[in-house]
């Protein structure tokens, strides 16, 4: 009973313990009450259908509970899912934590918070350096665990922060090579620039976007943070240190209708753009590609304008 | 010596006291120097080459200074222009306010300011009036003397306040037919929307973007000013009455490719943007009409897509 | 039984009577034929599927009949649905006019009426007030009934003449506070620019588009009107006052886009344009946060381009 | 003294007569009058300045007039013009005819008229015969005489017919090709759709927009014009065959961001549409061309997105 | 036994032979093993759904195979299906020929053929007739059976040459209008235009993408087989004719965004690419009205913007 | 004598030798004839005008030669000039090679091509390995001397190996940190992906664009030298590595509207064409920051959506 839902193959028995990411009731076209389920453990997601609901099964089957799933894995219109015989709540004894079940980035939290110190202790501006550190101080936690995103890329607990370190390290190696960019500002960005999702999303598991996420957005949320910082650190708002720092994160999106209020007028803005795309980017392929068989095409992918992607055939 | 730039005829003497907007030096494609003088007063803007320009001249007609102006009036590609006989600083007993010298709202400050203070009463809502109220009494003089502009709407001494207030009228009245409308949420958000130039301008004397305005823009500086204000007032960011009136103002633009970091999502947003573009489009066709012969068509208005306007017969 | 359908709660046993909206006859995929009908009351609408419907079912439950529909109160795919038990005519002593189970513009045709009446006294250059009268003279009556339009705002009974008069209430406001408008011209352009849409719909139930709305567009088809009674009442076409009223009309979307011919170049025609905007996406606001509970967003808006509406808390 | 305005070399001493089409008086930067002239003969235009302009040059010298023109041609900022030595009215015995002096169509007027009259009768339904001919015999001098522009293509004396008249070639070509097209629907079609223009424009000599074609545009004239025939022949306008004719002149331009209210909703409309844009296209390149060496890219065409054409070698 | 699978009425009982197209094993909501069908033969296609499929059944009726077909015929979604009692694969005897069961163009293979040769001749050019020529001997069977696209326009056996040989007509006839057309240089444009989608698709029968079309496409692909030829027949490819033909083909797109990596920068290029629009949209408007009755809508063509055509009542 | 162009101040007097890149004879308004002159060395160019110029300077003072030039250094509009007193080609013991006076990329031709001879090594696929290093044996020569492009970026000599050179250490570096991408199948894409530009462009002097280059384009070009290397290297066009070869070099301009004919469809393609613009972008930011004083802004960069990049204060 140790195999991941991912491991299963087409018409085998599954019994395995999963985590109820979400649950829907709803009505056949005849009128009978269902649960349709999303399960979930560290390999991914399986939908299946509870027919024929109780309703004590619609109290207790609830999202973020672990349960006992048994079954038999089949698809449905291409999708793998599960031919639900028998759904329960854990017991005494078996699995009662969610993070267990949940997509984590592959990298560990504490090797995440070990590179992102060694990441501030490059940015050697005292101005950006305490701005940072004080605001790593305030989030360090939800940073590490938090997913860069509700959907597309970096969907996962410790998406945040395997993201913005990416993309630092993108920003140490390129800085390296074109001399005239400012290493330090680049850093800075980097590890900055999405920290405003820990108020735009409500957390991990079964990722919703809170009301400020919604009416204000993680980009001017971001910029608030540091305004508060900066305000308590008794920085000038005016000086340009500060004006840039802001600049840098306000401009990430790069184009106006992708978000952002202003668009890059530093050489560091716009790098720093390039460099998120090109993570999101790489990530999003690698992800969609881990589920295509050589010398296939990958589903579509929604943050790359609905492209296929192609998987060569030696490539495994 | 009474006339104003704009009442002067074609061909006509000019003798006339005059503020210089702009000044650049230059040299003719035959190398002489000269310099391309912006003459104003507050009937309008007047350009003019001063030829063969000397270094005194070149160091003392510089943006700001008011000037006895004495030439011709002309017409280059059909925009007027003077043909300088002679052009010197002003002296003792002559004009030397450049106040007096600048096209200003049409209404008085002092009336303007009431308005203001009658809009601020109708917010009864505690948290939204006393943020507006500690921003207003931080901005009151900066906000009734910007412009609401550097080109396009509003450009002239005053604007910024015209325009805000025009827009709490509309919001009033129109707040008055759709009962649906929250009246004091809307008010607010006209007052505040534009309140961010007072940082991204210059000032109301030859206008350019500050740093801050040209690398964050006005609407995260005044997204900036409401935090901090709400920090100092010691109000909660997270709760709703904060997020929306933040949200307001920060939709205004309407669109992400127009710079406002969200899309309006509350009916008073979108209102409140609808009623900005209106207020808007309004002073640009006024503007534009104003200068143009009935009957005929005004020239193109870059702010709205460069369309051409006709002036109607019999409205004068 | 005088419970609206929008009245009942989920499981709650229905018992009304309905309009049919629409009635499509299906197949099951396994064969079976079905009714999908849309039952409806001045409440709103309710669907459901009337399963192995026999053929004298097929052959009277048509769009238009009224039916006494039973059945309990539901939802698919988070729709409110209904499933049927039991559903006949109405017979004798029971509902049969159309007309009561239809939404209706939430003020009265006699209202309207004398509403229309008063704006049309305040044109008073002759031209185009023997216009407007000549077209109100003929098309009083379908003005008053028909909605609209088929989907998006104001598509309910009267929705024609609600959304025309809430326009020329704004235009009169707007006008006085913009004295440099044509308030007459503004009015005018209200109460006739959308008259093309009684023959470009077929009118109030079951509404579809006319061949002549599908291949002319309303656009075109109040310019034909508004030429055929100038034709009649001996006005010159190529006169100012002739060009500018059928401009004015023309122009009303505003952007080539959407349908109209030429772009507004009049003050008057912009303004129009963009208060019909204003009405039209107050109204679609309104009509999706009346659904909508308060602290949540309401459905995507078509119309809006799909954005979601926050309801504020206290605002019911 | 019979040589035209295009067959004199660079440098050579210009004695022709020829028309004066645009004159515009301006200043040099120096504040010295002088006249912009565009000359004109039917082999193209010239430009020249006339220097230190008397009054009675400027009074004398306008549009529409003829005049004995002499100096050098040369070429400025890589186009043509003429150094004027000197240049008059014409007097007695020598040329008086503006007509002598324009492009015209290739073809004769009668010629044209013939082919039209051939057209008209290929058109048997009796609505559309009818229509057509009552419009043509309003109409059929200004249809022979006017541009189909005043840019772009067919910007020629004649120019409208010439266009109109290759379309309907096109469309019996074409209908030959494919039995499914209705052939006298396209011809039909074709030679009324741009008949609007004979309103919309003031002429063949310095065209301009009239009112009605700045603010109604030649496709709602048209329309107009179609309507008022229809209404005097005592048509139905609600008929298939009026709607339908009505659509395919209304449709062609194609999309609805070209002015057209509705976009081609019959195969004839979509069509003609083509075939519209097709004969402009080529007229377009043809003009260009002609005036491009072999081996060479001609200037950029404006009508086609400003794409240069280049001119095959041995096509000359 | 003999008639057609488009000849059976609603709810006719259906016995005819038919090939298959496509089949997908399925499984229902409620976890039943399901093939889904897609029937067809010379007068269409015709889905439906085998239920409870069995082992062997899922192992032979695949697609190409060709079998008999016994059930009723109904809809589903206002789209035919047949309802199946029975199907199973034709045995000795009973027909064994896909190509007999799909649709064809609507000329015979050796008519084109002869067409095809005759246009060849008329290409006098040596360079571009030896290209032609060369590629015709290695393609001829390809061309004359391929589709000219997976959807859209021309989707039938033999689509490409029909499709070809429509525009060598068109461009034929044109030239004869606009002498000032290379007749040759448009006719081997309209043969070769389109002729890589003989290795861009996978052939007539269940048409797919290959590796080659997904990735290279069928612009790059003909592009690579002029280059081949020119290079062994040992024709210089820096000459203008090679490059201009070679322009002609790839430019045929009209658009970058359409996937010619070149605008139309040649008269003929620009023609030829309008030509391709104008028989591909005559052919899917033609497909489409096909099946629509008189007087009614088409369902909306994907291929020229969803637009709906309408069916001019006499016109059957 | 020793001194270059940019190194002149204002009004400072010059006496050095020059390469003339462009030179256009024009006349004044005036008619009289004058050589506008583009003056360059290896710190960049400098434009001015030879007044009154005489027949024999029109015919010795041409794109390529290196002349002798004195004057005085001024500005117009903005822009730096030269007032030339005298001009004259230079005599035997001056210098005469236009290679001395061109703008080089900042690393020397011998150590380009040691570093793509390492990047040639890291190719171990032999079909890739052997296609790269028989183009390179082809064109080694013209690689390491031709610009990257007319204008935009790295427009000098070596512009175009110093670019590629770029993309492929990029490569090299992101590759290692994402395990997941080809190395080598990026890097033979960086290498190869604008080589076709040899063919585009007429050289490093006076660039043009070739015929071949006007109609074909860059990315057709490199398509064409690779079909051809592959097939007489006798390898497969059909096998995967040449596809796939192909396409990361056909899809690298990302987007069908910047002129691939496919988008990428591969990881390495995708990544390919984000790092190209990473450079391009870098390259032309570093350009314009290079002649921009700290603490303003440069001019607008066409390149990059005309935006303007500030230059922090700091950063000299």
């Amino acid at each position: 009973m140790t195999k991941l839902l991912a491991e299963y193959q087409d018409n085998e028995h599954i019994d395995s313990f999963a985590l109820i990411k979400t649950a829907e009731v709803r009505l056949t076209k005849t009128g009978k009450t269902y649960i349709s389920i999303l399960f979930s453990d560290r390999s991914g997601d399986l939908p299946g259908n509870l027919w024929d609901a109780e309703d004590n099964q619609i109290k207790t089957l609830v999202p973020g509970k672990i349960v006992r799933l048994q079954g038999v894995k089949g698809s449905y219109r291409d999708q793998p899912q599960v031919q639900i015989t028998q759904v329960r709540l854990t017991e005494a004894g078996e699995p009662d934590s969610p993070s267990d079940f949940m997509v984590h980035a592959p990298v560990k939290e504490s090797e995440m918070n070990e590179e992102l110190n060694d990441f501030v202790l490059l940015i050697t501006n005292p101005t950006w350096n305490r701005v940072v550190r004080k605001l790593f101080s305030q989030y360090n936690d939800l940073f590490l665990r938090y997913p860069a995103a509700k959907f597309n890329h970096h969907n996962f607990s410790g998406g945040l922060a395997f993201h913005s370190l990416s993309i630092a390290k993108l920003a140490k190696n390129i800085s390296n090579q074109y001399a005239q960019l400012n290493q330090e500002l680049l850093i800075a960005g980097a590890l900055l620039h999405d920290l405003g999702k820990v108020i735009e999303l409500s957390g991990p598991i079964a990722t919703q976007y809170t009301l400020a996420g919604s009416l204000i957005g993680h980009i001017a949320l971001v910029d608030e943070q540091i305004v508060l910082a900066a305000n308590e650190l008794h920085f000038d708002l005016q000086s340009e240190e500060m004006i840039i720092l802001r600049h840098v994160v306000l401009a990430h999106h790069g184009l106006l209708e992708y978000g952002s209020p202003v668009r890059p007028a530093l050489m560091e803005a716009e790098v720093l753009h390039q460099l998120d795309e090109l993570d999101a980017g790489i990530q999003m392929m690698t992800s969609a590609l881990d589920k295509t068989d050589s010398g296939t095409f990958s589903d579509k992918i929604f943050g790359l304008d609905n492209r296929k992607f192609y998987k060569i055939t030696d490539q495994d």
